[in-house]
């Protein structure tokens, strides 16, 4: 195990299960199959949000846009971390597994936490264009979004080159991500209860909805994080279910945390816009 | 390093880093991921821009063409320019590093170069479509930008063969095109001044800070040019960590020169339309 750190350097828990046992068919295929489903998501939720733009009132329709700006970026970034996983595994006939191929680029999730780098402020920013705040700045809102949510990721970035080679160094930068991602709930907490007073009763039902949703899906990032420890590390039985196991919260992760999220703002903004006048069911004209 | 030097030829810092000590999976990785993270963010600001055209009257909306224009060509040529990157280097599990390929291309910058070619005076005409210039004759100004924006790339762009076979022509280019530089700032910071009298007060703020971020961003692009010397030629743990700040100074450059410039410049023909009587916010019929 040692002489295999050593081999592979700061590469991910994914590589060194891959050189120690191998996938089996079913563990690489759907891991295969579930990266697909993702980015496959992505597009065909970009075109509802594209679609549906004009159900809101003009002043809500960048909540839609902004939904389309991370619903692009994560296509073209969970394509690219779809392409690395098969990119990096060749079928090897002796064995009958999966390992790493001669010559291939090894595989890292690091496409998926650059790919947050843009998704996080504008999924925080969208919910400021579509609540109205009653007592905090929007500004220092915004500028707190942004602030801890790059922190939070450019941290958790780092310490993912470290899951295998020092457990120190990734559960330290790993804390220091969690400090910043409080700090955002923190700040969604506040937003949420504010932008709840003075909403119409359907659209306050689904604020709710949205702050349970934020939190069951943005706990899971950090659960796929420690994936590799919450399995047991290295042993081989289960350290591939550990790698089935992380893409797949990541996959529901993203789904939850960027398409569901952005629909139920959707709903809001209707909502509201309804309220406001501009019901859009009614409109017949040149729409 | 002489016989590296003659056998790599007028190739650049990149591949003389990778042919002498190789890259470690993290700086292989990171260089990946934020080349990656460049070309996501082009096609995601591409929507942004074509998704909020009719947010401005339509005499502004030619600046939001020309923002698509710019997110089309940098989205190619980054995207190409990523897959040079990955195409270049492959991973040697006895060193455990990425070094060059045997028979692949070498890696080189020049597809950034020539993607600025488009993106250089579409940047710079696109002001001059939001603001009203008091003095300047709008055609002397624009064939000013289109010259200087020309030669500035295409000297920048010849200097860079020579970054580490030549460091004399190296200089020399990168001279020439800095003069040209300096001819931009020069008429950009005429054209803000000019283009701040008589516009809305929300406006003149806007045309601040794009002046900032033009001086902070385009700055960017010498510092990259220069990168391998201001982090001491091909010493081998330095030359590693100059070859991840480049790409990721170029990123940060080019999201700030081309995106970040562009959403500002929506804000100001924003203010600006409502000003002259067109206010997005108030139209719910046909848009």
């Amino acid at each position: 195990m040692d002489q295999l750190i050593s081999s592979l350097g700061n590469a991910t828990f994914e590589n060194y299960v891959a050189a120690d046992s191998g996938f089996t068919e079913m563990a690489y295929q759907m891991s295969a199959h579930v990266l697909t489903l993702g980015y496959a998501i992505m597009l065909a939720a970009l075109l509802y949000f594209v679609l549906t733009m004009k159900t809101v009132a003009p002043k809500y329709r960048i909540s839609s846009v902004l939904s389309v700006v991370v619903m692009v970026s994560a296509f073209l970034l969970l394509l690219v971390q779809q392409q690395n996983w098969t990119g990096a595994m060749v079928y090897d006939a002796d064995s009958a597994r999966y390992i790493l191929g001669d010559g291939n680029d090894l595989f890292n999730n690091g496409y998926r936490y650059l790919n947050w780098l843009i998704d996080v402020p504008m999924l925080l920013f969208q919910i400021l264009f579509v609540v109205t705040l009653t007592k905090s700045d929007f500004s220092s809102i915004r500028n707190g979004f942004w602030f801890s949510g790059t922190a939070m990721i450019v941290t958790g970035y780092i310490g993912q080159y470290y899951e295998v080679t020092s457990p120190t160094l990734f559960f330290v930068w790993g804390f220091i991500s969690t400090v910043f991602f409080f700090h955002i709930l923190y700040l969604m907490k506040k937003v949420i209860t504010e932008g709840k007073e003075g909403a119409p009763a359907q659209a306050q039902k689904y604020l709710g909805t949205i702050w349970t949703l934020f939190l069951f899906s943005w706990m899971l990032y950090p659960g796929a994080y420690l994936m590799p420890y919450l399995f047991g590390g290295l042993e081989p039985a289960l350290s591939e279910t550990a790698v089935v196991a992380r893409h797949i919260t990541y996959t529901v992760a993203d789904v939850s945390s960027k398409v569901i999220y952005g629909i139920l703002l959707t709903l809001t903004a209707q909502e509201m816009s309804k309220a406001e006048g501009y019901d859009y069911e009614k409109l017949n004209d040149a729409i």
